[in-house]
């Protein structure tokens, strides 16, 4: 597509005032916002300029054109580069207009880039190390999209522009690991070597041979001058060829025209000032007014924008005539097949009558089994727990270096990267992913999560070993708030299901969610079946629901997963007693909190006394039971040892249970 | 103190049976126990024996030796290893029955070592990468020790054993590459390069070249044979003549000694199994029943086990007439010493008359210009944010890799490293850490704070930018879900002072907390001072008291850091509406929380309408304004805008707060 003749003298004599546009637009914009990042987009404007101007293959027309390639700006701080390069390449959601409302509430420009909420931006960034990791999701869901529909439907590369702070993250070491492993030669990292963090000069802090390291990880990398513009199309273009992940450590002067302040953490991440931006002006001989771009160098960057437009139109054509079309456009719905969940609703009625005792992670394994083979684009992964997790189905075949055909993948010890990299392949397309762990490392993935939640990604994370039912292994590895602060995150559904029925119906309903993360929290331990419908109605459907239910109840017992089976217990207790009262299950406090309250109260009648189980932390439960309400679960850390004794030390009992509902009524 | 001559055969042979007993207990005890990781203790027995009978600087006479070297076994998994060595070098905690009794219930052997709770383990690990996280801040404070008190009283190692998954992790990365930088030669990390993780091979998920990027991050590499006692030895020594951080690889067969399961994912995690078993007892030649430990080896490994008394006690003499000897005992105090305490007192009299208006991060600021002075153990640092969470006292000297004479350390953007850094520091003695990042990044470090939590070890936490009271930066930087997530965490205190005197206090209290971490959560922007006593009793130290009091209230508005003045300012409306209500100022729930209920009732009266106001999540305050309380907060994330703006655009005014109230009197 691009011109791959290395650029001319003529050539950036042509490009640099396209990339003095990008400083111009930085630094005024910040200046109006009175808030911002000037530094790395002066900095790096004239890279940018090339990568766009000769190299990124997009089409402004079409933004979400699904060969395009992808572009993430992992330092985020500097999202005026990529507001400045989305309005000169004529993206319609970034006018001058918002371009002057940097930062401004409502504004298609603000502090840092988000996705969703301004076409063009392919990821959220501005949390460090979340961009490379990201991308490196994108460009291995290149290549999976790749090797299932073929050169003349998927053929598109990931550019990246990270920053030291990105490469000090501990992420960006399980990303290009992980990339380096997979030889993911369709990412290419340019590194904004800039020699300048916020505390000052990178070397407080750093001495890492930044080359060397991607070395050992399996990339391949080159050295240029971010300002030699000749030197950064070369390496551009030389990474087309590579057969291996590409870093281009682009050395550049952080806030690059600035007369005092270039070359200083003082151009950061503050506006340039007044007076610094009329020396800037006169060192880029930018002789014009803020916010004002001369005709000509408009002109130059529509040009460069409609490099795309002759491509896309190839590629519609190849599309239309392509054998592969239907199941491609299915690929990238986000929206599950009807075919899947034709098989989950089968895969309900047996159950119904085969009625199994299953780990809830067992049943998750089982319920893959059926949605693997029904939903070709669901692909999976673990961090090195797949025979823990359950996460891979029989023969399922691994997605490797050299073959990217499988289904699943090994992501290795490392959590924190691969939700990212779930969130890149859920932004590509093409895949839908889901990724295992134990609940307790959810903290490891936390950060990705969250940009997930606000991305409104549908990762589905498969959380096993959800509770001090792991045993042995002890509170390192027990979670007793991680419930809690996955139910805090705007965003996420947290399903913890009771037994094989509810996991299926959960799975279900995290294929449903198409706009944020679902986390399946999935017991270690066996768990008895407890439902005695047909399985023809989603009962998890509603969050909460009455799974025993009593002649006039005195009271309420509400638990989840595996603390269901020690309600109703409790519950036959008492009814021996003379205490009827209703077992409720609640597979996810999320949905049932948005049913109405009729139903809600249906449920938990405001009347009766409620006493809650749940073998993990109050907090948040008051909402449910009240501050009342009683409540058996974990108040500290749990203990290693077998999983009775654990249950009868911590006091989460089934009698535990009766005696706080009889202290009630 | 060690024989410095390399092994010879002859000492091999003695070394080699002492190894097999490691091996020998590890398998029987997962046995026993029917749960555990035999595969890596059989694998590491040669060169952890090495390590501990000929290098390791140790007297199990007094485990708490502050002179002794650390070592941390980071493979967590892998307990038995320690759990043996513990044994037979005649650490008290580990009796045989205890070995006996590998996770069980109360045993001092839980499936994974856990600080505090057995004499010897120096850290808690399990969770991957923190221990050699860890380690980094105990080599760390050692080396800032050592520059402080001098070479007699502190010249000591670290040792760690890391595993694949070690390495794997992000952490590691922020870890190795700090180490690199401070040149922390007192470092050494002996790699278990087994090439085996629970997925199976580790070429399913590593291609890494683990010495090319060791070498990378500035740590000098070697390579042995692992099951060659001789070379370990040898490499061990040549590691303590490094000027760097050192990293030794030895490969070694995972399970070393199990007919078929050695060199097998199969001896990971699992009992190897009775016959399996057998065959291991005759591969090594091992004649002896379950837990039966030959005379002639346990004397062997007393022997070892005595090499450090007389070093002890001529460290004993040298502190005897140290002229350091009272501040060194000061230093490794965990107990803040009474002259901060008196500094802070005399701050906050002075804070009762000048009544400042200040952020509360400024705030922290000036209270730690008050703290640093009076407290020479006190050591800070930043994630790279040291200007915005001033966590910098004007003229504090920095660490660095030729001076570790300072107290401020540039962490780089290292949230995650900084956090289990802090951990090591802390655990080792000598400095009392605190260290800062945004608040929403305590995403970043929450492992290593859980971690800190169960270890109970005081790491103070200056999280800065606590709501959308950031203002344009935006949602990526705005945290909402993190006070709930945090507060959800066991034995972690939450503060979030509303003004420049309920900071001092805070901090007064987080230094006071000498058994987990404290949270410090500060605002970016001006908070106007609220505060009419004189300072002489610190009122955060309950947790929640009423800050401003009316007649015959009929409501009351709780409030937390900066939502204190708008709360302030609601009360003042409706008391101009004939509504007088209390406001109460919530610096710390959890504090608030332990309080007898008489004091919670007299602050927050049962029978009065209660309204909360926090710019976050309702997640959790439930159980203290109960159901039907009010709650004026965040429903979602944030957004990008002027502070101003976004305060009225989500609905956080005085004006919302007084409805809330006016719907419930």
């Amino acid at each position: 597509m691009s011109n791959t003749a290395p650029s001319t003298d003529t050539e950036s004599a042509r490009l640099k005032p396209m990339a003095n546009a990008i400083r111009a637009l930085a630094m005024d914009a910040v200046e109006q916002a009175k808030s911002g990042h000037p530094g790395m987009p002066m900095g790096m404007a004239d890279a940018a300029t090339v990568l766009w101007a000769k190299h990124l293959k997009f089409d402004p027309a079409d933004p979400n054109w699904p060969d395009r390639d992808r572009f993430v700006l992992s330092a985020g701080h500097g999202s005026m580069l990529i507001y400045a390069l989305l309005h000169l390449t004529g993206f319609a959601d970034v006018t001058l207009d918002e371009i002057r409302n940097f930062r401004q509430l409502g504004s298609k420009t603000p502090g840092h880039p988000e996705f969703g909420h301004t076409t063009g931006v392919e990821t959220t960034t501005g949390p460090l190390g979340q961009g490379i990791s990201t991308a490196v999701g994108m460009a291995l869901a290149e290549r999976m999209a790749n090797a299932r529909f073929g050169d003349e439907l998927v053929d598109h590369r990931t550019w990246v522009i990270a920053s030291d702070g990105d490469l000090q993250e501990g992420i960006s070491h399980e990303a290009i690991s992980l990339a380096g492993h997979l030889k993911l030669n369709r990412l290419v990292v340019l590194w904004d070597d800039n020699e300048i963090s916020i505390d000052g000069s990178t070397e407080l802090s750093e001495s890492t041979d930044v080359m060397k390291r991607f070395e050992a990880a399996g990339w391949a990398t080159s050295r240029v001058n971010g300002h030699d513009m000749a030197a950064v199309d070369a390496a551009l273009e030389a990474a087309k060829t590579s057969d291996k992940p590409v870093l281009i450590a682009c050395r550049t002067t952080i806030g690059f025209g600035a007369p005092t302040k270039a070359g200083k953490s003082s151009s950061h991440g503050a506006p340039l000032g007044a007076d610094e931006i009329i020396g800037t002006r006169e060192a880029l001989a930018w002789d014009h007014v803020p916010f004002d771009i001369p005709a000509a160098i408009r002109a130059d960057w529509a040009a460069a924008a409609l490099r795309g437009e002759r491509e896309r139109g190839e590629w519609l054509a190849r599309l239309n005539q392509s054998e592969h079309k239907r199941d491609f456009e299915r690929a990238l719905s986000r929206s599950a097949p009807a075919s899947v969940f034709e098989a989950l609703a089968a895969y309900r009625k047996a159950l119904a009558t085969e009625k199994p005792n299953l780990a809830s992670r067992a049943a998750s394994g089982k319920t893959l089994e059926v949605m693997v083979p029904a939903m070709p684009s669901l692909a999976g992964g673990s961090a090195d727990l797949t025979g823990s997790n359950l996460t891979k189905v029989k023969e399922q075949p691994l997605v490797t270096a050299t073959d990217y055909s499988g289904s699943y993948i090994h992501f290795g010890v490392r959590e924190h990267g691969m939700a990212a990299c779930a969130n890149g392949m859920a932004l590509h397309g093409g895949v839908r992913p889901y990724v295992g762990t134990f609940l307790v490392f959810a903290d490891y993935c936390r950060p990705a999560i969250r940009l997930g939640a606000l991305m409104e990604q549908p990762v589905v994370y498969v959380f096993t070993h959800d509770s001090i039912g792991l045993g042995e292994d002890g509170p390192t590895h027990q979670p007793v708030e991680h419930l809690a602060s996955l139910r805090a995150m705007p965003n996420v559904k947290v399903f913890r299901p009771a037994d094989a029925m509810e996991t299926a119906e959960c799975w279900e309903l995290a294929l449903k969610n198409d706009t944020g993360p679902s986390i399946l929290a999935l017991s270690r331990q066996t768990l008895p079946f407890q439902r005695t419908d047909d399985g023809s109605e989603n009962l998890s459907a509603r969050g909460a629901y009455v799974l025993k239910s009593a002649d006039s109840p005195k009271g309420v017992i509400i638990a989840t997963g595996s603390e269901v089976a020690i309600a109703v217990k409790a519950a036959e207790a008492l009814a021996s007693k003379g205490v009827p009262v209703n077992v409720v299950s609640a597979p996810s406090l999320e949905l049932f909190a948005a049913q109405n309250k009729a139903y809600r109260d249906s449920v938990l009648p405001q009347d009766l006394p409620r006493v809650a189980v749940e073998a993990a932390a109050r907090y948040g439960w008051d909402a449910f039971i009240g501050v009342d309400g009683g409540f058996v679960g974990m108040t500290g850390f749990g203990a290693s040892a077998p999983i009775n004794d654990l249950y009868t030390h911590f006091g989460i009992t089934a009698d535990a249970v009766a005696e706080e509902m009889l202290a009630r009524v």
